[in-house]
C-alpha cells in the first residue's frame, strides 16, 4: 500500500523505515532536505515540496502527518488545498483531541477524510512497533487497516490475555479503532496521562531510596529544623541500578518504563548528566483538563503534572508567599541549605 | 538443600511447591493442619508443631516465616525458644523493616541469623517466581543463595538490560542482597509504595475514559451546579477491555499491572463484582513515613494511598465539616446527587 | 443612584437591601413574583419584566445581574435587546471569565458597557458587606463607585495593612477593580479556589483530631491489614467545638471560616444533618483549568477540588479497577469493613 | 503568680513580658547572658544558671520550657534533677506528643507535674496574646489558669460564636485543656499540619493571579512544548497588593494569615527579598505521619508540606529519574527553560 509521510523527526522517519520494511511503498516529504534524502537511500521516494508529495500519489492517497501539534493546522491547511475528495489525512502526532473533531468536520464539507491516531512506541517503535490508537470514520480505518497492521507490534509482543478470543479484533496486535473523530488522541492523550503518573510513582520510589541514607548525614538543631527522631534507622547505601535489575523480574511493578529505569541507571548510576527540567508535551495537561470536565478526581495524574511544573521553576513565586508569611508572623528568616543535610 | 517454611497460605504454600519443584526438601507448618496435609501429598514434610518441625530439622537449620505481619513477633518468639546458635530464620512477609533492625539484634545476641527478604509475586509467583529484596548478614544471604534462585525467576525472564555484563550479581535472576537487616523489607516497602502509585495512575486514567460519555447526561442547572462548557466533546463510549488490550503491546505504558487489568476487563469491563472498597497492606503507610523522615517529596505516592483510605469512607467526616461551612457561609443545602449527571 | 437588579435569590436580594439601606434606588425582577413582592415591601421598585424594569429606568441605565452562571447568557440576549448604548450591564454571578471577554466584546459592539464583579460574602453579606472585584472600562467602574461603596464592607472591618496609605485606592472599602473584561471574575475565581483549599485544610485537619481515638477501637489482624504499631498514642478524646473556639484566639490559622466551622460543630459537634456530599460550583474548576494553562502547580487547590468530587462517588470506578487489580495479583478478596476499625 | 521560664528567644522572651505586663513575676534563665539582662530590665528575675534559678522560687514552683525541641529533653534532664516532688514542669515549645507522655510518665513516676502547651501567636503574641492548647493533668491545668488566662488574647479578641453561652469553659479566652499528656501539642500539631495547608492555597492562588499574564509571553513551538491555545485570555496584569488587601473585607477567604500576606505584599510586591526556600519544623511531619496511623485521607496537607521539601531541592533526583526516562524512551533531551516562556 502507498502512503504519504510529512514530517521526517525522530518518529515521522522510523515509521517509514517500518513501513518499507514491510514492503509499503511511501512518499515522504519534509522541511529539511536532508531528513528527505535519508530516507531515500532506505527506499523512500523524496518529494520537494507538498505539491510535488500529492502529485506522485495516484488517487485517492492517503497522508500522514508526524508534526509537532503546533504546526499541524498551518501544514493541513496547505495540504488540504491541493488534495481531493476522497483523500485521506492522518494525523499521527501530538493533537488536542477537540482539534481532530474540528478538523474532521471543517475537512468532511469538502469530501476529505481525517484520521487521529494517537502514536505511542518513542524511539524503540521502529524494532517494537506502535501502539495505535484511532479515531475517524470505520471505512476509513478498515482501508487503511494494511498501514497500521504494517506499524503495529502484533500479536506475538505479548501473551494473549486470559479469556479473550483469538481473532477478536485488532487491539491484540497493536491498533485499535476507539471511536469518531478526536478518539484516538482522547485515548492517547490518557495514555501519557497515565505514564506521567508511572512515571512519577518509579521517580518518588527511586528518591526515597536513595535518601535512606539521611541518618547519617549531620544536621543542626534549632527551632527551625526537627531533628530526625531515628537516625538509626536510615543508614542504608541503596544500589539503585541493582535494585530497579531486581524489580525486574518477577515483581508487580515490572514494566517498559521500568526496563528503561534500569537501563538508565545502569549508565549512570547518579543520573548526573541530566538536570530534572521535565517538559510536558501536553497530553498531560489536557488529560486534567479533561477529568475536571468530567467531575473525575485525579489526584495522582495532576500531582505528576505539577511535579513537571515545579521541576522547571514554577513553583518559585508561590514559595516566595510561603517565606514571606512565616516571616510576617514567626520572624522566621530563610535558612540558606537543607536542615537536614 | 532443606528449608522449614511456617505459614502456608496463598504465598507460603506456592512458595514450597516452587522449591519442591527445584528439588528442594521443605519441611512445612501452619496452624491449619489441612494445609500442612495438602502440600504433604506434593511431597513437603508436615510437622504438626513447631517443636516437630525443628526437631525434623538437622542443625543448623533455616526456617522461614511467611505470616501476617502481626503475627510474626509472637511466632517467632516460641521458634527462637526452640533454635540453637547457628540457626537462621528468614522473615518473607510484609514487616516492618524497623522490626527486623530490633529483630536482627536480638536474635544475633543469641547467636540466631536473621534475614528479612521482601517478597513479590503474587499469586502468579508459583509459575513466574518471586522477585526477592534481602537484608542481613552477607555470608548468610550467600549460604542460602540456592534457595533464593529456586524462588526467583531467573535470568531468562526478562531480556539483559543494555550495557550490563552477564552474571554481574544476582539482580539478574531476581533476587538482591540489598544492604543489613530490614533493607530487603526497605526496598519492598518502597516496591509497594510505587505499585500503589502506579495502580492509582491507571485507575484514574481508566476512570476518564469511562467518564468521556458525560456530554450525553443531563444535568440541571442552578447556582450549585456549574454546566459543562463542550458537552459536544464529551461523546465517546469507550471500549475499556480493548483500548487495555491495545495498550499492552508496543506502548510506553505497558505492564504486567496493565496485563492484569486487561485481563479483569475481559471477563467484566463493569467490574461489577468489586465494591471499591481498597485495602491497604502497610507497606504504603510505611513508604510515606519514611519519605516524610528523608525530607522526600511523594506527591503521587501519598494520594495513592489516601485514595484507597477515601474508598473506605475515612473522609466522610472531612466532608461533612466542608458541606457545614457551606451552608453556614452560603447557606447551601447539600445535593442528593452529582450535580453533573 | 439608581441600579436595576435581576435575580433575586439568596444573593440578589440581600445585595438589594443593603443599597436601599444605604440610601440607593432599586428597580427588581425576578422570575419569582412573590421574590419581587418581598423586596417591594422594603422599598424597591418591582418590574414583572425585563421590558417593564428598563422602561422605568431612566437612560443611560445600569442593571445588575445575579444569576446562576447557566441562565446569564440568555437573560443577558433578552435584555441587551431592549437596552441602548451608554447603558450599562453588570454580571455579578458565577459567570467564567472568559465568557465575560466574550460579552464585553459583542456588547461593545453594540455601545452597550459591560462590567464583571466577582462578590464573595455569603449570606452574611447583608450585614458585612460583599468583597466585589471588578473587570472592565475603568471610566464605567468609576461611574458606580457609589453603588460599589454602598455594597462593600467599608474601610473599618479590617485594620489598616501596615505600611499602606490612607486613601490609597478602593480595596482598603472592599472592592477593586482589578483590569479589563473579566479581570474581576479571574480574580473571584481564583479566590474560589483558594477557598476550596483552605476548607480542605480545615476539613482535613478536624478528621485527624476526630480519629486521635482511632489506638482505642479493636482491629483484626491479618496479611490484609497492618496492625497500628502505637494504639497508645491514639487514646485522645478530643472536643471538636472547643478546640476550634480556641484557634479563634491569637492563633496562627484564626479566619472567617473558621469563625463558621466553630459556630457549626457549637450547633452540633457530630454534623450528623450533614451527609458530607460537597457541591463545586465552576470556580474551582476554571482555577485548576487556568493553572495548568499557566503551567503554575496547584497540588493543593486541585487536591481541594478532587475531593468533592469524590465525596459525590465519582472515584467509586477507579477503586473498582484497584480492588481487580489486587485480586488479580494478589488473588486479594475485598473486605468489608474498615481494617482498623 | 510566678513563672520560671527557660529559653528566652522570640517566643519565650515576649511571654515573659506579657506575663510581667499582667502582673506575674517571672524568674528567667537563657544560655545568652544577654537574652536574660534584657529582661532583667523590664523587671524579670534574672537567673544565671538552671541551679541559681530553681533556688530563687519558692517551692512548689513552675517552670515553663521555651526551646528547641531538639534541645528539650537534656535541659529537662538536667531541670528535673534540681526539682522536687509537686513542682511542675511545662513544655511550651514544638515537642512532638509521643515525647510528652513518655516524659509526663518519667516525671510522674518523681512526683513531678508536667504541662504540654502549644503555642501559637508568633511575633504578634506580646500584644495579641498566644492561643495555648495544653495536656496533661486537669488539676494542674487549673493551678495556672492565672498564668495561661494572662497570656492568652482574651474574650474580647474574636466575637462570640453564635449558640455559645458565655463563660462556658476557657476556650473563649484562648486556652484550652485538651485532655491528658501529650493532648495539647497533639492539637497544635494538627493546628501547624491546618496552616500549612492553608498558606499553601494562598500561595498557590496568588501564583496563578501573577501568572495571568502568560499570554503575552512568547513561546517556542515544537515537539517537546504545547502552545498555549487561548493566549487572548492570559492578558492579565493583576495587582497582587491591592488583590490581597480587596479580599481582607468582606470576603470568604479573610485571614490573619491573609492580613499578613497583603502586609508583606504592600512592602514589596514582588518578594523580591524571599529565595524560596520553606522550612518546616516538625509538626507538619507529624500531622501526616498520624494521618497515617488513624488512615485519614489527607492530601491537601500533605501537599502542603511536600511543596516546603520540593522548594528545598529535595525533588531533583525524582525530576532527574523522569528527565532519564524521557530521554530513554523518547530521545527527549532536557530543555534549557520553561518553554512557554
Amino acid at each position: 500500500m502507498q502512503l504519504g509521510m510529512i514530517g521526517l523527526g525522530r518518529m515521522g522517519s522510523s515509521m517509514v523505515r517500518r513501513l518499507l520494511r514491510r514492503g509499503h511503498e511511501c512518499v515522504v516529504y519534509a522541511r529539511r532536505a536532508a531528513a528527505v534524502a535519508s530516507l531515500q537511500k532506505d527506499g523512500a521516494i523524496g518529494a520537494a515540496s507538498l505539491q510535488e508529495m500529492v502529485s506522485r500519489m495516484p488517487k485517492p492517497c492517503a497522508i500522514w502527518l508526524m508534526l509537532p501539534a503546533a504546526s499541524v493546522d498551518q501544514v493541513l491547511g496547505d495540504l488540504a488545498a491541493l488534495l481531493d475528495a476522497g483523500d485521506i489525512v492522518i494525523d499521527g502526532g501530538n493533537s488536542h483531541y477537540r482539534d481532530d473533531i474540528r478538523r474532521g468536520t471543517e475537512l468532511r464539507a469538502r469530501g476529505i477524510h481525517y484520521l487521529d491516531v494517537g502514536t505511542s512506541g518513542g524511539v524503540a517503535g521502529l524494532e517494537r512497533g506502535y501502539c495505535l490508537m484511532i479515531g475517524g470514520e470505520n471505512d476509513i480505518f478498515e482501508h487503511l487497516r494494511p498501514i497500521f497492521s504494517a506499524l503495529a507490534p502484533g500479536v506475538a509482543a505479548a501473551t494473549r490475555t486470559p479469556g479473550r478470543k483469538a481473532g477478536a479484533g485488532s487491539a491484540e496486535e497493536g491498533f485499535l479503532h476507539c471511536g469518531p473523530h478526536g478518539a484516538g488522541h482522547f485515548v492517547k492523550m490518557v495514555h501519557n496521562g497515565i505514564e506521567y503518573g508511572v512515571m512519577a510513582a518509579y521517580a518518588e520510589g527511586l528518591n526515597i531510596l536513595r535518601n535512606a541514607n539521611v541518618g547519617k548525614r549531620t544536621h543542626e538543631h534549632d527551632a527551625e529544623t526537627t531533628p530526625l527522631r531515628d537516625p538509626e534507622c536510615y543508614q542504608y547505601e541503596m544500589d539503585l541500578p541493582e535494585i530497579t535489575e531486581v524489580w525486574r523480574r518477577g515483581s508487580v511493578i515490572g514494566s517498559w518504563l521500568l526496563d528503561l529505569t534500569a537501563q538508565a541507571l545502569q549508565q549512570d548510576p547518579e543520573l548526573a548528566t541530566y538536570g530534572g527540567r521535565v517538559s510536558d508535551s501536553g497530553e498531560g495537561r489536557w488529560t486534567i483538563q479533561a477529568a475536571i470536565d468530567e467531575a473525575v478526581p485525579v489526584h495522582v495524574l495532576s500531582a505528576a503534572l505539577y511535579e513537571r511544573f515545579t521541576s522547571r521553576g514554577q513553583a518559585d513565586f508561590s514559595n516566595q508567599v510561603l517565606s514571606a508569611m512565616r516571616h510576617e508572623f514567626g520572624g522566621h528568616v530563610e535558612k540558606t541549605g537543607e536542615g537536614l543535610k
